[in-house]
């Protein structure tokens, strides 16, 4: 067999459970890619541009919860990946990054599609390991089976991660055509057994006595995927008085009993102080809410934030205490010895959410048709088992103020690093992992960035994509700074003038499209039918008007709230 | 003004004649954008998607020689750039790159379009720069232009390459819409005086008696612009019977007293060892042949590689003299010093590029229309000034087979990484730079990878871009290890569907299109024809038959030269 040596990378990850790959093609590639293509317990697919490759396995690894495989050929498609590892290393998604290379000896010769490959990613990775050029001694084998066992390892430690495995390969790249490769193969595969993190007996007490130093305590989910063991424990802390719960849309924790419209309930100072908490205690990734941070931040308050381990940001300003251990272990600890809060806290913000769920969709039916208003009028047409992707920047945060969760939909977004450049491919990679409908909420600029996620052969029919095109970036008008600028329209929307129709005859999509109210239902009905092929939704708003009404929402809440 | 310390960028690049800069959009990198927009001097336009940016960047300053400013916001933005970062530093093409990031205080604290920016680039350029945060004290201010005169020095001297200078910003980010900005201002700005290199007398006579010591002298200038100076000096080096010049498409020094079929001359085993010189001469960046590469590795031969400065890569295994001195420089020196070449020698090499340069026209005219044809005939028809920017990795190969150089056109081509990535984008800069006619010859994966670059809305009405579309990686088809694999079709090849015609109607260009010879006459000539609006001709081809075509005139070459 030629190049043995790689053949076992394909057979430590089968073994470790991995079934998905995605390859980009190329020569000196070959090699991986044939052990994982002819490997009966993988399934690979093919994608031609690596940025999107990257970003397709980053949506199949965020729901599989466990390393997709990447292959790429020597030079720059690997650092095509490079936007896609950053978001995988932030947002704590496994990839197994394989990217052939020229052995040592062949670098900066002046070769093609060569560069300097070794710790590609710099810090965006959680390990950069360099496999052997050759596997003719025995000692090699075990030095390339290891380094893969190491790197699955790693990838799948919490918190999860992209691990970058560079391999040289020398010619010949292909095998002969009537040669057959085996499958297993000798040698070790190294698994960890999962563990529990557990406090200490006389830890829990002083936790105990610390917690009731504090009257108004407020739990903060960030991101993650939806948990019904932990939105148990969040409805059973408040119903039982022992916390203010603050969901992002994001953090798949939004229910009838936590607050889901901070985005809006904080933009009223006059307000502000009654609802302060004197410990905040945080679980999860990110939030979206900036509202919600900068409160925190100006607030007088304690951080603990739970997690078994790894770095933890101070992203409130008042981190004070790192709990190691799981959220449902510590909830179920708050739950039992927490005190009861202040109600005045409790009730302020409980008077708040109630007021605006109340009042927001009144607000909203008297607008004018745009985009907040369609993704309101769109929210219930969105099939109650399934995913649903937003974009960054709108979508995320138009949906942020909606409180679109109610437990049944998954909520995805690349918070990781809230870049608009993977978000079509990350709702691709998802529809490779469910038949659930999945839902791509997208605005015009992330939408055509990343058109090249459609570019492949592979079927996306439980894809339906809703594009918010304002024919440009549209959050530029609706942040203060820029929106008063001479350059505004020129050089930060940039009036890009594109729409999605020719894109959806190119890539095999059904095109339906809205700009006005009138129809929406039927569309929408048609647009969730069952089909053979993926769907997309194009609602056509103006900038200028998107503003206003942001601006009439906001300032009719604020009205509200005052009273 | 809002940030001073940052308005010195724009300053201090316009005033080392800095004219072009490439902003993409974003708000943590408005006040650099609105410095280089406001200032005067400085041209600014907005890409949307930073791969293309970078590329069309990369495009602009290759011909400028000069550095062309990159712009980006924070997060992954910066990522994007960085496969044309790493094409610039292989190339040597100079670009500033300035990266909006966070403050340092703010890094890892899960803010969003965060990522760990230092260093964001490995060692993909020539310099990696943190520029202060503020600029509250004089010697912050001085640190500011201290760092951005070290980055444009060290991006313009020899050899040049990208710098990135890594920018926090604080809020606000935005000025007031009343408030206005100075320049010129106050500080140093930084010159380099150029040098010429000379060599020593008692060196120069050393290296004359070493010559001596060869009797088969190959020079083989790698890639690099169009130098008449140097293309005098080797058409005389070849009359005064001092050399053999092997010059490949990239080189822009193809002439008639050049060998410019070399790559189909070295696939002759039967006619190598005649061909063999003694010593090689090389100058400039890399070269395309791959039979001229393994030719000189397998041979008995020194090499000497002219270079002012910088690494010398020894990409023919047989490196032992580092010239620094410039090539026209030991050019001339050569020309007096050098001895006679072997007649032999010189006699096999010319009846070889004769023969070939004879036949060639005949055999393609025999040929089946498809790529290789296409390229022959679509020849005589572009125009004689102008540029022609060349895809990887067949488009590329196929020119260096015809030897389509002749001293008017300057044949450009990312030889630095080889890559498919940005191709487009860099003829579209290109095209920002020159009233010349700008021909861009790509495949269907090249030209659909990157189709972004013509996202924006940018004048290329003389662009030309000339699409061989055999719907897929024809090169696997056409190189021996896979093209008998069972993976070929899906894998390798991967068959994408697409054709040119709706990015056409989308980007704002005139659509023409060849499937066979006949109409190419007309077709070719609308397609030169001066318009307000840029052209695509596609070019539809069999990669079956493709491959038939060019193992046919391989072969046929092959038999003419063993007679």
């Amino acid at each position: 067999m030629i190049l043995a040596h790689i053949t076992h990378i394909a057979d430590i990850c089968a073994k470790s459970g991995i079934k998905e790959a995605i390859l980009s093609p190329g020569s000196r590639c070959a090699p991986i890619s044939l052990a994982f293509i002819r490997h009966p317990d993988i399934h690979c697919r093919t994608v031609s541009d690596e940025r999107s490759a990257a970003f397709i396995a980053l949506g199949m690894a965020q729901q599989l919860e466990k390393p997709v495989v990447l292959i790429c050929t020597s030079g720059s498609a690997a650092l095509n990946y490079a936007p896609a590892v950053a978001e995988a290393f932030f947002q704590q998604i496994p990839l197994l990054i394989l990217t052939a290379d020229r052995p040592a000896e062949w670098i900066d010769q002046w070769d093609g599609q060569t560069i300097r490959q070794e710790q590609l990613y710099g810090k965006h990775v959680k390990g950069s390991l360099m496999f052997p050029d050759e596997g003719s001694i025995k000692e090699k084998i075990w030095h390339a089976r290891r380094l893969i066992n190491e790197a699955l390892v790693l990838s799948k430690t919490f918190p999860m991660g992209p691990v970058h495995v560079n391999i040289p390969v020398r010619e010949p790249f292909y095998p002969l055509p009537e040669e057959e490769f085996t499958f297993p193969m000798d040698g070790q595969v190294l698994e960890t057994i999962p563990v529990q993190h557990h406090l200490k007996e006389e830890v829990l007490i002083k936790l105990k006595s610390k917690l009731e130093s504090y009257q108004k305590i407020m739990v903060v989910p960030g991101q993650q995927r939806p948990n019904p063991q932990v939105q148990k424990l969040l409805d059973e802390l408040v119903r039982g008085h022992k916390a203010v719960v603050i969901a992002d849309a994001i953090s798949n924790l939004q229910s009838s009993s936590t607050v889901t419209h901070h985005d809006l309930i904080l933009q009223n100072p006059a307000s502000s102080e009654i609802l302060e908490p004197d410990l905040v205690i945080s679980f999860g990734k990110s939030i979206i809410s900036k509202a919600l941070k900068l409160f925190l931040r100006n607030a007088e308050v304690s951080h603990w934030h739970i997690q078994p381990q790894g770095y933890v940001p101070d992203s409130f300003q008042h981190l004070t205490k790192i709990i190691p251990t799981s959220p449902d272990y510590f909830l179920e600890f708050l739950l039992k010895n927490g005190p009861e809060i202040h109600p005045p806290f409790e009730k302020s913000w409980g008077d708040n959410e109630r007021k605006v769920r109340k009042v927001l969709p009144e607000i909203l039916e008297n607008t004018a048709f745009g985009e907040f208003k369609a993704l309101y009028k769109i929210r219930p047409f969105i099939p109650k088992i399934s995913k649903i992707h937003l974009a960054n920047s709108m979508p995320v945060r138009y949906v942020n103020f909606l409180g679109l969760g109610d437990g049944g939909q998954e909520i995805i977004c690349n918070r990781g690093t809230s870049g608009i450049d993977g978000s079509n491919s990350a709702a691709v990679g998802c529809t490779f992992t469910t038949k659930e409908p999945v839902t791509l909420i997208t605005g015009d600029m992330a939408f055509f960035y990343d058109r090249n996620a459609f570019w492949h052969k592979y079927n996306m029919a439980n894809l339906r994509v809703i594009v918010l095109n304002n024919h440009g970036g549209g959050i530029f008008r609706l942040i203060e700074g820029p929106s008063k600028l001479p350059e505004l329209d020129e050089y930060f929307e940039t009036q890009q003038r594109l729409e999605a129709d020719l894109l959806a005859q190119e890539a095999g999509f059904d095109y339906l499209r809205l700009d006005q109210e009138n129809n929406l239902p039927e569309v929408l009905d048609n647009f969730y039918h069952k089909s053979v092929r993926p769907k997309i939704l194009e609602i056509i708003s103006s900038s200028v008007e998107n503003a206003t009404v942001l601006q009439e929402v906001k300032k009719a809440v604020k009205q509200l709230l005052s009273k």
